[in-house]
C-alpha cells in the first residue's frame, strides 16, 4: 500500500514556485535560467526518492524507477507560460515524484514500478511539446536543428545544453501507460462541486485566419452604398457564427473570436483591410468539420459584396480520446475515496495527447479556484492536491496491478 | 469682367505642392517647417498679385484687398495630413488668390473687394480650426497659452510665430460673406458625371467610445454559458447598428466603425474586455440623436447579460446649414457655364463650417478622382479644378455686385 505523505507533496509544490517566481504566480519560460535550475532540483529531488534521474538535451527530466523492467510513467511539464501559475504543470510532475517516492519506500516490491517524467515546452513558448514530442522521437535531431536555423531563442536554448545526455525517449516495452494530472483550467468542477476530474478526450482544436479586404474611404464623404467596408464584413460573420455554432455544435463544443484588427483604425477611415482569428474545439472531428464547412459556406456565399472575404485554417489539432481502461481505473479510485468524478473533456492540449500516440494514456484533473489558470491567480485548494494525489496514487496501483496479469 | 488664367491657377498649385512634397502628394502639417515656409511663399504670391497681405502669430496668412472697405472673403487652409494630397485645402486658397490677382488686374473699380485668408491647421494636427476659429475670436490669447501648456508641439510651434503681428480678425462689417472652394473628398460628383458641386450643409457629427466589460477566460476551457466575452458583446451590437441604422437614418446618413481593439487579444482567450468607436455623420441633428438614443437604449436593454457595455459621447459637433442664397448664387454661375450642379452634404467638416457662426458662408466642390483624399493619391483633372474656380469666380462676382445693391 503506497502511502502519500500530503505535506511533502505541498513543500515540494512550493519549493518548485520559489524558480521564477513571479507575484503569487511564476514566469518560467521554457530554456529560461529559472526553468533550468528548477529542472537540476528536480533532478536531486529524484535522486533522494531513489529514482535514477537524468536531464537530457531537451531539458527533459526523466526519473527511471530501479530494479524493474516495466513502469506507470507518470508526468507533465514544469515550464510555464510567461507570469503564469504555479500548478500548471508543475503539478502533475510533483504528483509523480511524490508518488514514485512513496512507492519506493512502501514494502511492496513489484516488478511494475513508477516512472516520472517533466518535459519541456509544453506551453510553446519555442516549439510546442518541444519535450514530449522529442521523448516519443516526433522530432529527430536533424529536424530540431533545422528548427533551431529559424529560431535563434530555441537554438541558443538548446545549445546551452549540448553537454546533457541524448534524449531519454518512451519505450512501449517499459512504459506500460502514461497518465498525467493537471489542473482543470476551466470553472467546470468547481460549479458542479466535484473535487477529481476524469478526461475523457482531448479537445481537437481547428483554428482559422479569415480576412475581408475593401477599400478605405473617408467615412464622412462616402455614401453608405458605395463603401467596402471590410470591418463590417467581419462583423456580420461574427454574427453568423453566433447564430450558427450553438445549432451546429454539440454540447461540448466551444469557439472564440479573441482577436480582431481592422485597418488603417482610425475612427473616422472605412476599414479597407479586416481580419480576425476563429478558434473551435470539439472532442468529435466531425463536428469541427461541419463548423469549418459553415464557415467556408458563408463565405463562398457572398462573393458578390463589395468585401471580399478569404479563410485559411492554420491551425488543425486531431481530438484524441483518452485510453477508456485507464480512465475508468482513475474513476474507480475515485470512488474509493468516496468521490463521485466528473467525466469532462479537456479544452486544452497536454503532454498526454502526444503520449497517447505511443501508449495508452489517461488524465486526471483537479479543481481551479475561479476557473483561472495561465495568471498569477491561478490555485487549487490544498485539500483539493493532496486528494488528486491519493487518488491517482491509488489508480496507479491498479495500473501496476494490472499490468501484472 | 473677371478673368481667370488657368495656367497660372495650375502653376501655383503646382509650386505649393513642392513644399513638403511626398510621393505624389504633400506631407506639410501645421507648424512644420514646410507648412510655414508654404505660408511665406504664399505671403510674397499675395504681395506681387497687389494684396496687403501678413503672416500673424498663428500662422494665418491674410490678403488684405487695397482701397476697399468690404470685400468677399474666399478661403481654405494650406496645412496638410501628414503624407496627404496636394489639393486639400490649397486648392481653395489658390482659387482666393487668383480670383482676387484677376479683379485687382481687371478694369472694375468696386468698393467691394476680394479678400484671401489661408487658416492654419485646419486639419488639427494639433488643435483643429485654430486658425478660423482664432480669426473669429473663439481661441483668446489665453485660452491658447492654456492649451499651449498642455500641448508642447503647439506651444513650441506657436513660440517660433511670437515676433509676427497680432491675429487678423473676422470684420463682419467689412467681409460681406465667406466662400470656400473645396475637392470633395469623396465619389459622389464622379458617380454622377457632375463637375460642380454646391454644399447644402457640412454634416454633424456624433462619435460614441462604446467598452464592454468580461472577463478574460481560456477559450478551450470555459464552456460558453459560463463566459463573459467582451467582444462577442461589442459584434452584437455592430450587428443591431447594421439593422437599425439604415431604418432610423435619413438618405444622406452615414456611420462607421473603424476602430475596435479586444482584450488581451489572443486567439485561444475569451475577450474580457473590448472597446469600439461609432461615428456616425448627419444633417439633421434630431437624426443624429435618434441614432444616439437607439445605441444607448439598446445597451441599457442588455444590462442582465454577461458581459457589460457603457458608451460615451467623445465628440458632438452640430450639423451647419450653408447660406442658402450664396450657395444658390453658386449654382447659377454653374449653370452660367453650362453646368448643372449637384447639390451635396459636407460630410467632413471644413473652415467655412467656423466662419458661418460669424458671416454668411458657402462652399463649392470640385470632383476628386475616385474619391481619394487624405492620401498621396488624391487628385482632381485639371479642366474640373480650372472649371471650378471660373465658377467660383463668377458666383464671387455677383455676391460683389449683389453686396452693392
Amino acid at each position: 500500500m503506497i502511502r502519500i505523505d500530503g505535506a511533502r507533496l505541498l513543500a515540494d509544490l512550493r519549493r518548485l514556485a520559489t524558480f521564477g517566481r513571479f507575484e503569487t504566480g511564476v514566469d518560467r519560460v521554457a530554456l529560461s535560467a529559472p526553468d533550468i535550475e528548477a529542472r537540476h532540483w528536480l533532478v536531486e529531488r529524484m535522486r533522494e526518492a531513489g529514482l535514477a534521474p537524468r536531464m537530457d538535451r531537451v531539458a527533459n527530466v526523466y526519473g527511471r524507477a530501479p530494479n524493474v523492467g516495466r513502469a506507470v510513467l507518470i508526468g507533465s511539464h514544469t515550464d510555464s507560460v510567461p507570469k503564469g501559475g504555479w500548478l500548471d504543470g508543475a503539478l502533475g510532475v510533483i504528483f509523480g515524484l511524490e508518488i514514485a517516492r512513496a512507492a519506493i519506500e512502501s514494502d511492496e516490491r513489484s516488478p511494475v514500478g513508477v516512472d516520472v517524467v517533466s518535459f519541456e515546452d509544453e506551453e510553446g513558448t519555442h516549439l510546442p511539446f518541444l519535450g514530449s514530442r522529442t521523448f516519443c522521437g516526433e522530432l529527430p535531431d536533424a529536424e530540431l536543428a533545422a528548427l533551431g536555423d529559424r529560431n535563434t531563442a530555441l537554438a541558443s536554448g538548446l545549445a546551452a545544453l549540448r553537454d546533457q545526455p541524448e534524449p531519454s525517449r518512451c519505450d512501449p516495452a517499459r512504459h506500460v501507460c502514461y497518465v498525467e494530472a493537471h489542473i482543470e483550467q476551466g470553472p467546470r468542477l468547481e460549479a458542479a462541486g466535484r473535487r477529481i476530474g476524469v478526461v475523457s478526450a482531448l479537445v481537437g482544436i481547428r483554428r482559422l485566419r479569415i480576412r475581408a479586404r475593401g477599400q478605405a474611404d473617408h467615412a464622412g464623404t462616402t455614401p453608405m452604398a458605395m463603401r467596402r467596408d471590410a470591418g463590417m464584413a467581419l462583423f456580420r460573420l461574427a454574427g453568423r457564427i453566433d447564430e450558427m455554432f450553438p445549432r451546429l455544435g454539440g454540447p461540448e463544443t466551444v469557439w472564440n473570436i479573441g482577436q480582431i484588427v481592422l485597418r488603417p483604425g482610425a475612427a473616422n477611415v472605412v476599414p479597407g483591410d479586416a481580419e480576425m482569428t476563429l478558434e473551435f474545439r470539439d472532442t468529435d472531428a466531425a463536428v469541427l468539420d461541419a463548423l469549418e464547412r459553415a464557415v467556408l459556406d458563408w463565405i463562398a456565399g457572398r462573393n458578390e459584396e463589395r468585401a471580399g472575404v478569404t479563410a485559411e485554417t492554420i491551425a488543425r489539432i486531431p481530438p484524441c480520446a483518452m485510453n477508456r481502461d485507464l480512465a475508468e481505473t482513475i474513476a474507480a479510485a475515485a470512488a474509493e475515496r468516496g468521490q463521485e468524478p466528473l467525466w469532462l473533456p479537456s479544452g486544452a492540449g497536454h503532454d498526454a495527447m502526444v503520449m497517447a500516440r505511443k501508449v495508452p494514456a489517461a488524465m486526471l484533473f483537479v479543481p481551479s479556484i475561479g476557473g483561472r489558470s495561465h495568471d498569477v491567480t491561478e490555485n487549487t485548494a490544498d485539500a483539493d492536491i493532496v486528494l488528486g494525489c491519493e487518488v491517482l496514487a491509488a489508480a496507479v496501483a491498479r495500473m501496476r496491478a494490472r499490468a501484472l496479469i
